[in-house]
C-alpha cells in the first residue's frame, strides 16, 4: 500500500478534473529514501523543473517540495531508513478542454511506499531483460521527461509482467534501443561505455545522470550513442540504472548472453562509493 | 461544470491510485449528445473498443456503458437535448510499477457538461487556425486511439489558448499535418477531397469516420494521403471535423487564406442530412 499525502494531510483521492487525471498532464519523480534522506534530490529538482518548464507548470518551490516530503515520510507507514517516494506534479484541476488557463495551480502529491533492494544474486549474477515488441514514438516533445503520460511503459512492462523477467529494453520506432521500461541502459564494448540519447524519446533517469557524472570525475567517459537492436551480440556488457536500485548488470537478453565483466563490476563499486550503497559487492 | 457519475452515483473523484492518473492508462470517448441521444453510438463503441484491445483493458458490456450514459444524463444539469457526454475508461487502481497485473478492473466514469454550437458564422464564414509548434511524435504505439495520454494536445492547445484561434493544426516530427489538437482536418484540391493517414500518430475522429462513410455511399471518395505543411499554400478549400461540431470550414492558417468553397458546403449539406444538423447553412 502507497500513503498519500497532500496539504500536510493523508490523501486517498483526486479529483476527477485533476488535469493528470483527463489528459496525463502533468509529472512525478520516483525518489530513493536512504538513511531517512531523498537521494540524488538536487537530479531530481532538476528534472522535474525542466519538466515543469516545458509544460508550462509553473515548478513548486523547492522548499514546498521537501517540506512535503518530509511530512509524508513522517506519517508513512513506509521505513523511514529505506522506502521509496513519489511525487506528482499534476497542472491541476481545470476546465474542460486541452489548453490550460492561466487559473489552474498545480496539484502537488507526495507518496511514500516501502520497498527493498532486489536480492545479492541479482547484483552479482546480473538479471535478465527481454526485447519490447512495443516500439517508442520517436520526435516526442516530451522526450527526456518523467511526464504522467506513461502509456508506452505500461504496454511494454505488460509485455513481460506474466513472464517474470526483471526487465524489458524498449526500442524507438526506428529500432534504436533506448532504455528499459523502469531504467536506463548501458553498453560496454572493447571496454567503452556508451548509453543511447534520449533527446527523441526516453526518459532521462536520475541514477543515469549520476553514473555519467560520476564515471566522468574519475576520468571515466560515457559515450552517448544509439545502438540498434541487431547490434546486442556485438556487445561485451550491459547493464542497467534506475533510482532504486543503483546499478545491475545484464547477463543476456533472449537468446544473446553477455558476461557480468569487469567495467560493470568497476563502475558498481565506484557508484557504490557514491552513495549507491545497493551496489556494493 | 461537468457532472460525474460511477456504478449509478454522482462521483466526483477517482483513487490517487487509478492508474488513469498514474500513467494515462486508459482510454476515453466525447460524445455529442442530440435530441437526448448519443450521436453515432456505434463509431465511439468501435473505437473504445479498439483501444480497449490494444491497451489489454477489458471492454466493458456495450449495454453497461449506453445505461452508466443513460444514467448521467439523467441525473445531470446539463440540457439532455443538446449537451456534451464524455466516457472514460481506465486500467482501473492497481499495484504500484506500470505492469498491469490480471487483478484491475476498470473504471467507467460518464461526465455531462452543458455546450452549445458554434454560432452560425463559424458555419458561414470558416474560422482561422494556428500550426502548431509542437509536434506529434510519430510511430506511437498508440496511434488513432483516444487514449488518456494528451500530452501532446494539452501543449498544442496551450499555444494558442491566450490568442483565441479555434483550432491548431499539428504536424508529425517530420512535417506532415495530421489533425488539429481537437478535430481531423480535411483539405480539397481541385475538387478532391483528402485527409492525413493516422497509423503513426493522432486521433482517428468518429465525425471524421462518419464523413468519410457518408461521402463513399454518395460516390464521392476521400483521398487518405499525407501533406506537408508546405503544401498548404496549394490547397483550395479546407474543412475540420469534430464529434461535437460536425463539419466547419477553415478560413485561413497564419498567412494562408482560403474560401469556403462549393466541396467544403456539399459535404456540409450531405453531413448536416446525415445526422449532423449543426452544419446545415
Amino acid at each position: 500500500m502507497t500513503d498519500w499525502f497532500a496539504n500536510g494531510k493523508a490523501v486517498e483521492h483526486v479529483p476527477i478534473s485533476d488535469r493528470g487525471f483527463q489528459y496525463g498532464d502533468g509529472l512525478f519523480e520516483t525518489i530513493a529514501i536512504r538513511n531517512k534522506e531523498p537521494r540524488l534530490w538536487q537530479f531530481h529538482m532538476e528534472r522535474l523543473a525542466a519538466g515543469c518548464e516545458s509544460l508550462g507548470i509553473s515548478m513548486p518551490a523547492e522548499t514546498e517540495l521537501a517540506t512535503g516530503l518530509a511530512h509524508a515520510l513522517q506519517h508513512s507507514n513506509a521505513s523511514k531508513d529505506y522506502c521509496t517516494a513519489k511525487i506528482i506534479v499534476s497542472a491541476g484541476t481545470g476546465l474542460r478542454g486541452y489548453g490550460r488557463t492561466d487559473a489552474e495551480s498545480p496539484s502537488i502529491l507526495f507518496g511514500a511506499f516501502p520497498s527493498s533492494p532486489p536480492p545479492a544474486e541479482t547484483y552479482r549474477d546480473g538479471i535478465k531483460v527481454v526485447l519490447c515488441r512495443t516500439r517508442l514514438a520517436v520526435n516526442s516533445a516530451t522526450a527526456g521527461l518523467k511526464t504522467l503520460n506513461r502509456l508506452e511503459q505500461v504496454l511494454a512492462q505488460s509485455e513481460f509482467s506474466a513472464t517474470g523477467e526483471f526487465e524489458g529494453l524498449t526500442m524507438d520506432a526506428d529500432g534504436n534501443i533506448i532504455c528499459g521500461t523502469m531504467s536506463n541502459v548501458f553498453f560496454v564494448t572493447d571496454n567503452e561505455i556508451s548509453t543511447p540519447p534520449l533527446d527523441r524519446c526516453g526518459v532521462a533517469g536520475v541514477m543515469r545522470r549520476h553514473i555519467i557524472t560520476t564515471l566522468l570525475e574519475q576520468d571515466l567517459g560515457v559515450e552517448i550513442r544509439s545502438i540498434q537492436a541487431t547490434e546486442l551480440n556485438n556487445v561485451d556488457e550491459v547493464f542497467l540504472s534506475n533510482s532504486q536500485f543503483g546499478v545491475v548488470p545484464v547477463s543476456g537478453c533472449m537468446d544473446t548472453q553477455w558476461r557480468v565483466g569487469a567495467v560493470t563490476r568497476r563502475t558498481m563499486t565506484i557508484m557504490a562509493d557514491n552513495g549507491v550503497a545497493e551496489c556494493q559487492q
